[in-house]
């Protein structure tokens, strides 16, 4: 890889963007001293009790299966807030525009802005447009900021962690927090998100049933930690499933272990990752929580996310080990396969 | 023009782009009872308390005489939640990069962000790289958003104005809060940013020793606000001096009578903008500031200001009236002119 340029795979979510990171953005960024600051690299910052979160969305094509970027836009920066604990409460949005842009495609997206913002009850409160010359941009891209502030439930969440704990040293739900013996849920199917992308994508379409599911995931949080117990959220965008599990085992110091034949996937996506030559693990997803919860309470708090309307398919795919440090999958041939970081995501620009 | 598609001028912070934001952004995205909503157009938004901002940065070229995009990003930035009467505190940058850019020109930006951040008292905390494939983007945007508080002096600075007043009905420093006998003030030169930026622009570039001056507006505000008496800032980027003094004017209902002998301008400035056909007072600004406060107390803000480094040109350029609603300039020949909102900014990309 020519090493004097940025490519593709330093902002794919994998092994190559977290060096990317470490070697330029944290050399000249770090040393904030905030709650939660850069250096975590969590999925949202924390400031004197207000969680901050940017990301800006170049999703292509920006019309897909079941969503389109301004819903994207909207569920996606509102999910990171709530994985770290936070209720989002505002955002900011900042349109980069191509000139020759349709009105009538602007109108999409800012209804659907509207929309997914009312689900997830916050609003757009403030803003910037900037409208590039033709050929300068690839139609349109979004920056999705936001606020939010402690959710409601995670003092209470927190004490549930503590009580089995013996005690706890965090205040928000981190990736470092989980420890061994933590039980690890997803929340629904993984890949279609990816795989409704990429069945549209210009020179790769196919036919396929799937539809993307961005969504904000309001109701699954407030219901996990109304139960209680709860040690990290993260939701398994950018490099999948694979890509989130190694980060929560770097960070934590400890090793997880899933297994294959609990891990929610549709016929239909694990067909079409097999003739893409896909990992469906390494795939990104929008819509969808990995959540790792004390022991104890895990099946509680399964319970309480199977009763929300998009966490019905969620399952306990796995567990927190000391036993290794590294990510390791139970196949439903009976081996033992390693689960590595992904170098970056297969599917390019899926958020 | 073509009614169907997003133009330049849609973002080029005149009559347009209003239009462009009430017609379609409004439309979507209003009604969140926020402190300062979206609706307000103001240059930042509050929320509970907690100042919030959005800006993209598309300046073109990216690195220009005197300045960068880094520290453009950052500086815009912070001073628009200055504006409003809030201390900055921590921003999220939002990067999205083409493929193949040099990593060298990266850490020259990047180190620029850090060191423009430090001046302002700021911290990244938070942020998301995006790439995108050649061709799909000219070299690289940021988006730089952030959270700020109120200001220190603020509360004093309000209960100066209400002294003089017999009380007011704002806690932020809106474009509404004009009234007739403020007095304006303008902290520095006219055009250079604009101008510097044109002088290296592919096509268009000529010879002129002026530089960008791009710079945090902390201590200006600060100098100000401890004299108190303020009642507006803004700082007069995209559409210049002649937006900024129109949308005071339609906001408050008031109208607004400028001296051109007052206006601070550079020599090779006026010089230039006379050969390329340009209207100073429409050209977009950095590191300058429009500051509205009450007659008794402008000119010992103005000492104020010129005291500081930044501020060592600050003029009192004219003041608010309620002989008509709209802009009035007195001309050195003698004579008054209407100074119109304009369209656009004649010179696009600039920040």
């Amino acid at each position: 890889m020519d090493p004097d340029v940025v490519k593709m795979v330093h902002g794919a979510g994998g092994v190559e963007m977290q060096k990317f990171i470490k070697n330029y953005i944290l050399k000249y960024l770090s040393g904030s001293g905030a709650e939660v600051p850069l250096e975590f690299l969590d999925d949202s910052s924390v400031y004197n009790g207000v969680v901050l979160k940017s990301d800006t969305y170049t999703v292509k094509p920006i019309f897909f299966p079941g969503s389109d970027i301004g819903r994207l836009a909207v569920a996606g920066s509102v999910n990171d807030m709530l994985m770290i604990g936070a209720e989002p409460k505002a955002l900011a949005m900042g349109l980069v525009i191509e000139e020759g842009f349709p009105f009538n495609d602007l109108e999409r997206i800012l209804e659907s802005v509207s929309k997914t913002a009312s689900e997830a009850g916050v609003y757009v409160i403030t803003g910037d447009t900037k409208v590039v010359e033709k050929g300068a941009l690839d139609k349109i891209i979004i920056n999705m900021s936001g606020i939010g502030f402690r959710h409601r439930y995670l003092d209470h969440n927190i004490g549930v962690v503590a009580k089995y704990r013996g005690g706890v040293d965090f205040r928000w739900l981190l990736d470092r927090n989980i420890r061994p013996g933590d039980k690890i849920i997803l929340t629904g199917y993984i890949g279609d998100h990816a795989i409704a992308l990429l069945s549209v994508r210009e020179g790769v379409g196919f036919k396929i049933d799937i539809e993307s599911d961005a969504s904000p995931l309001n109701e699954i949080v407030d219901k996990a930690l109304e139960v209680g117990g709860v040690v990290a959220m993260k939701d398994p965008t950018r490099g999948g499933l694979a890509n989130l599990l190694n980060e929560w085992s770097d960070k934590s110091g400890y090793g997880i272990k899933i297994y294959e034949d609990k891990i929610p996937i549709r016929d239909e996506v694990r067909a079409a990752c097999g003739y893409l030559g896909l990992d469906p693990l390494e795939l990104g997803n929008e819509g969808k929580a990995v959540i790792a919860v004390v022991r104890e309470k895990a099946e509680e708090v399964l319970d309480a996310i199977r009763g929300t309307e998009l966490g019905r398919h969620a399952e306990i795919i796995g567990e927190v080990t000391d036993e290794y440090k590294f990510v390791v999958m139970e196949t439903v041939i009976g081996g033992r396969r390693i689960v590595p970081q992904p170098i970056g995501d297969p599917v390019p620009r899926i958020c």
